[in-house]
């Protein structure tokens, strides 16, 4: 195969700062593992607003159609607040997900050993914990049409639409169930089947899917205000969960809370296969732009690099490359290195964020 | 004024049990208080389908129109699973809700002190909490049109409308910053205006309330996600949480799990007030019909003698014999009484729930 290609956008916030570390990893991999990546870099977000006036240029998407996969740090800040909707942060992301067709979005909720200090809760219920949610990312409310503000009589409404087909259903609940079968071997499958219609076909299209096909994998079914809880009580019974879009994005935020590793957390965003076998894909952190602190050096690069990682797996079949990099993120915080998100009443200095890029790059 | 009147639904699986300790407490309010109450009783839920083939006769929600308050236990069950969409437990619930228009739904999320040690977080992270989560209960996408399930080109389509016009937004808005000004005087609005239409007006329309009449209280507002992570972190940043119906049900019920007090937490309906000044009402556990235990004698009571404490004090005025309720509660968990469900690592035998209705009386 030709040299993978990669598109970094670094985005708003943060986003170019650890995206600046995962480029010190990237060109490692070239320089020492002989494992080259072609790099192209663009904007997107408020950066690709400030320049050219929209939040993802038509030449960016283009190019993000072409590449082997991109990398994106984080869109978003105060800044951009009361722009127009269609030219908010948020839509050039939005645009890359549903242009890009990454109907998968797999968010592992990982607790690190060494921080399940850091975690709200209770060291035994969140230590050793390793769900992967696989959130529907191309459909449901965030992209259903009618939608809008509109007059109706002497007020205005808002309107958004809930849309789910069976074969969008399907498609994601196949994701989920052969990542299952790679890890605990268990689904999950979340919706609201008991207030909406949208739920009801989820669950039958899921279990349909299950029967014909994953009859080996153990499914179950939750109404979504139950997985919320479920997921506070006692996580470690999920193996994989698979819900819609909206519910994914607030089940997955919780979770990602619970490990205390939020600014560990990297997600992966999977379409169909190119010609070249490989998957569509976009890598991003779980965490946001993180305005409050940008620019000043303090911000966790981990989640973006472990993104990458994610990136060597899901893309390049590099499995072993990818647990190369886990595992020196794993050495670093065993050896007591800390951002300052994660420091605890220890009393450690923290490192900066290009300090703890080059003591991961050590590590490796 | 007149003998005040209450419609008691208990509904389905463990709902007649813990409703039965509830009349427990309505008698002694009438023997020991002169406070009686006229009550009757009657169906809901799977309880009303076995009867009349529909889980809310006509005849039930005429009388609940009627009475000053509505108690009501849970509804669902497995047997009910199968059921077509319309006549499913749950759409009794709905259809009261609905057609009562209670638009408010109060839950707060108070930790025990007594079981501080149930939560899966830490002690310091729930000791003390008191959040109280303002939902918004009539709309949204639990009632929008178009929905259903529908046929497009050769596959199905499952469809759920989200709807907010600007009065619904505003009504519920106007409770939170009332409650919040007997409170911490803070209310903290969530919604998705970063992707749904119907956040934007939603927040729009919340901050337009706050600055013609609650300027007084402090507002902040935070997406969904972030508010599902924020709540997972650090609860005790929040006083008031407003949310739509569907974020609603999911961060309460997040919420109801962190204080590890789920068998404990009340909840109020409340619409515009009726002729006699009184709202109109329905107050009801925040905890399922748990058919998994029903019938035993293990569910615990305490939920639902708290919603009636509710009931005293936001339908009848009567907030000092709603302290004296949640006193009493307040000494049989200190006294170390425990039903099955809070049951730790200390080898207490559990009460059975009649027995936990006692000792109740006893306190009281
Ligand atoms: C930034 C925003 C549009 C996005 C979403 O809501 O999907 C984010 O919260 C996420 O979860 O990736
Ligand atoms: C039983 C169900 C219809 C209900 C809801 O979704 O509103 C319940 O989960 C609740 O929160 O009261």
């Amino acid at each position: 195969m030709s040299t993978p290609s990669l598109l970094i956008l670094p985005g708003d916030g943060i986003g170019p700062e650890v995206m600046a570390e995962v480029v010190k990893v990237i060109d490692w991999f070239g320089a020492k593992r002989d494992l080259p990546f072609e790099v192209s870099e663009d904007l997107v977000g408020g950066a690709a607003y400030d320049k050219h006036g929209t939040p993802l240029h038509d030449d960016t998407m283009a190019r993000a159609q072409e590449v082997d996969a991109v990398l994106l740090g984080a869109v978003g800040g105060p800044k951009y607040d009361d722009l127009d909707f269609s030219l908010k942060p948020e839509r050039g992301l939005l645009r890359l997900r549903k242009e890009m067709d990454l109907f998968a979005n797999l968010r592992p909720a990982q607790c690190f050993d060494a921080l399940a200090d850091f975690s709200s809760l209770k060291r035994d219920v969140v230590a050793g914990l390793d769900i992967m949610i696989v959130r529907e990312l191309t459909s449901g409310i965030y992209f259903g049409e009618p939608r809008g503000i509109f007059k109706e009589g002497n007020e205005r409404v808002g309107v958004n639409t809930q849309r789910y087909t069976e074969s969008e259903i399907e498609r994601v609940a196949r994701s989920a169930f052969e990542l299952a079968r790679k890890r605990g071997n268990k689904v999950c499958s979340m919706e609201k089947a008991n207030v909406m219609e949208s739920g009801i076909l989820w669950r039958e299209v899921v279990q349909k899917v299950h029967d014909a096909d994953y009859a080996d994998v153990e499914l179950s079914h939750m109404y979504a205000d139950a997985g919320a809880m479920q997921l506070c009580r006692w996580p470690k019974q999920f193996d994989v969960i698979v819900t819609d879009n909206l519910f994914g994005d607030i089940l997955s935020d919780a979770a990602a809370m619970l490990t205390g590793s939020l600014g560990m957390l990297p997600s992966a965003s999977l379409g169909a296969p190119m010609e070249n076998g490989r998957p569509k894909a976009l890598y991003e952190p779980v965490h946001g732009s993180a305005p409050d602190i940008a620019g000043q050096g303090k911000a966790n690069p981990i989640a973006c690099i472990l993104s990458f990682a994610m990136a060597l797996r899901y893309s390049f079949d590099l499995g072993e490359e990818a647990t190369r990099v886990e595992k020196a993120v794993e050495k670093v915080l065993a050896d007591g290195k800390r951002t300052a998100d994660l420091l605890g009443e220890d009393g450690i200095e923290p490192v900066s964020t290009s300090e703890m890029g080059d003591a991961i790059l050590a590590a490796l």
